[in-house]
């Protein structure tokens, strides 16, 4: 089980790539079946951004960074680092000269199971980080890890080239191979909600629209008058 | 012990409600006694929104937004829907078209003990949301719930009908027949803050304006020079 | 064991302190050798505030605020109040009436391991706070502690007249007596990492600047190409 | 809004009390409806005790003790003091001297969503208590609060009178007036329970038992061999 | 992606397996490379316990156990059912009528990411759990998910048919192809301790046994003596 | 700043040590005015140890143990390590060759902000530890720290030398100096707690033997009938 870094992983393509950043985590989740949320113990450290990636994954020692420069070199445009450390420690494991090689490759964005810092810096050249804690606290870089490798982060097991979607909401991870047709149904998702959103913004009811009373009625639910007045 | 749905509750006069919005949470909740707090776990999506309004209760089962769907028919303009799982799960269990239909029904925000999401949209819209967690993570409709029981939300009891006050600084209760004579002690509150606001904002102490210096001495608080220079 | 409040103790040079706050907290942190990080559970309750003061220190009883007022009298222009609770309680002891008292006296923050409330008010004072929570809970005014004494906040060791740096990554403390000493490292660090930084935007990878081919090779690091396409 | 101690407050009749008891929380739980259960947070400070008895309720300021003082005269034979802060704070608030004042009355044990300490001794004592923390920080008598009025306690309103259910799962309130039905519903339960666990036991399956493979079928469930081998 | 009961999956041998049990999850997390550690929120609900057995994978919606009743039927002597929920929802999705249908099977245990219950009941049968939670807050069987696919549970990636290790330390994952060269990697770390161990408990020091003093020297360790006498 | 091992620290009276073990930590925090606990959330491996011992002391970084392999060298009879990481990390620091040499040297325990592992074992040698965590994830050997210098542990400021108490209850410190004045402050409230422990087990009512009515009446409690009966 030795320590490795694999180059040249295949990425998807960057439309698809982009189409999924456009629909955000909250469509892309449902439209593949409710699989690939990370925990949301993952928050953006400002708000607003909304990207989409190819994973450059990450596996490293608690407390060490070590192998997030090693990750660099394997970067390239439109890609999003996703960073686990082999157990939790949630120093501030990055910061502001590593988010300037990034950008200088063209990096979108870091999603770490740990701790960032220089978050001030990081939000003046939107790189956006979504991270569990902020940290100031430094780490070493003793011992090494694995760079493109299968890993697990907040929960989800990500291949390296999956496409990750983050924004507000969190951090989804799509696999490479069913990401255009998450995307074809994240879209076809969207069109379906735009018929709805109309409907409800004129002030139609859900309960009628997606025609809800029957079930409802059939579970049990009873309605039932208050009985008291403005007075009681 | 069936699931209903309460109908036609009665609300709190307009003007008390928007009175204590005018308020804020600091205030209301020391004007009634410390009383009504929510736990401070429940945080608003996005800073600066100050709202009050009446509550429309839901109760549900965990992982389930079903009863949400169901509660938008029984609000009016000016509610605020609270809603409580019978049992912890931060799934999102609301999102963008949910606040639409609420929005068309001139509902205030939504104070939930669990999980939102579409948090970007929802900031665009204006429409607060005061949650525990933001979570891309979808619910099912399978188990039905109430509308309009009493509930215990974050750790306060909470009557249809009652007047919620939610701000930066979290989410209050106040009972519906103690809006009125709550409001009045708040406003009482905010004067005599404002002459104290003066006071101290032009250099005196509160020591001194709220003559404690004397209670200190009984209670035996003693001062000592550090006798230390700026060299050492 | 009395309570005492220590008056007149010595801060570091102006100048050092605003050195210091330039600086910001990652970069004093490691240029002290990666001490004195408060914990990371204590949060701006805004972002973007970067401030450096003498810590006026204290102690008291949890849920209980008396001493905050006591403190202010102590409180010269330039200093942060540092305040910890002999026990945890994350209560709001802290608001705007004692935010403008502070104001008055030119105290640039508040660092308290407990809550905080008027935060709305407080970001449009423009006074800054690092807390553990957020509560509209108010404290009693029961029991007294102390004031300039040396306490533990979130994990540190905190001496009156220490200096306190705090901005959006945390809170650190430096010694009175090496704050000069400390300072000088900052700056050769920010001169040092500017240099990297114009490398690394030129596009120049970390593991050449730093020279860590090698290392990484001795550690036993294995580069192996995927061998998939795009396709599989 | 004064604080109040209500004294002889009514209680369920101690054969039921006992018979929920035997059931334990679990199947009274689930035969009320699944309502009740406070937080898994409250945890007991030692395995295996199982009990039930009325709450006198106490309501009290964070980190003080002085209404528990105040409610032991309140309790009878059979009482399980049910203490709630009206904030979060972890403190002890309750140890040995106060469990042999309350073994003195023959009350049952204790539940707080606090913390308690002397837990060794309660353990040797047999005096069993469910709270959130152990902690050997005490408390003051500063503040006064109240007895046996409603509280929320770990998310449950409870009233005085009320039948609270306690062992190794957790604690659970039945309503005083439906404490008789809820133990019949409970005994039904444990008998249909007694049949399954039968051929449980003998190696029937739950599949077959409760019919579940048709509903599963419908809904989409497919099985499918592995394929693989022992040697793969 | 539809949901799926994958049969007949390859278990390890037993002597393997039962090989893993004896060196316990320490030991074997060690051997393989400090691989494979469940996260540390998984408690067992009674110390004592040690185990080791194939994984039964189940995957299921947040709230709802149907999924193991399914899994069941799956099992053989000697495995080891695992559970996570497709969002985290703490409720006790498992408890003493299950456990009777897996002993009657020959499971050894329960790996569960979420909540148990009748936990005394368990801990009488000798059937344990490792759990995030005891919760007696039951579950609802509305909703599939599968049995015996890939799942992620506490952090990591298990595969049906896995060895899983148990003990009061926590939970490992060792993949089936890997077994018995760690189980040979364990023994040979058992064997190394056995002899330090001797050495340690006849009073010499790690310092020497392992050769540190010339390492720690190298770094830059210094002694020195505290030069204070026991009167000062 | 540099690393270093304090040797021959001055301890204690090991009859005042003994002394302290006997009281207890809830006894002796209050003895020494409330001062000295550390937080709660370090809690024992298994209950029943009670002991003290004299601190020494290890400041370490996250997620290495080297320098407690270092510590070992510093205990004579009677000490008790206490290890705090210089920032949060719990991985598994401690195990059973560590606690052989320690058990060799007749060290009685370990505290420590982190986690510990082989608990099953510790358990059966009676070494008993207070820890933040279980976790068999091991730590590095990579990065030196220090031996016997003063330090922070879970939120307390503790010297070489001073006195730590450990039970069920959690873990308090003494300053050296003050050891002999907090056992004689502890003995005189065991004398006295005896006292009144005889008169509430004898039914008195600490209400009387405080005394408290009065002041009770002064705050404005006020005693009501509930008007209940049984029946209603």
């Amino acid at each position: 089980m030795s320590n490795v870094v694999v180059t040249d992983c295949p990425r998807a393509a960057r439309a698809v790539i982009d189409g999924l950043a456009d629909c955000g985590v909250a469509t892309v989740h449902e439209a593949q079946g409710r699989q690939g949320l990370l925990h949301s113990t993952l928050r953006p450290i400002y708000p607003g951004a909304q990207i989409a990636g190819s994973a450059v994954t990450v596996s490293l020692p608690p407390a060490d960074n070590w192998m997030i420069h090693v990750a660099v070199e394997q970067c390239q445009e439109g890609d999003i680092v996703v960073v686990a450390p082999t157990s939790p420690a949630d120093q501030g494991y990055f910061g502001e000269l590593l988010a300037q090689s990034m950008i200088a490759r063209k990096v979108r964005g870091l999603v770490i199971e740990a701790g960032t810092r220089d978050t001030a810096v990081l939000r003046r050249l939107g790189f956006p980080v979504w991270s569990r804690a902020v940290s100031a606290q430094g780490t070493v870089k003793e011992t090494i890890g694995s760079v493109n490798v299968p890993i697990v982060c907040a929960g989800q097991a990500i291949a390296p080239g999956d496409v990750i979607v983050a924004d507000d909401d969190g951090v989804c991870v799509v696999q490479r191979a069913e990401a255009a047709a998450v995307l074809a149904q994240a879209r076809a998702r969207e069109d379906k909600e735009a018929a709805v959103r109309a409907r409800l913004q004129a002030g139609e009811l859900g309960l009628d629209i997606y025609g809800m009373r029957e079930r409802l009625a059939a579970k049990g639910l009873v309605y039932r008058d208050h009985g008291g007045s403005a007075e009681d």
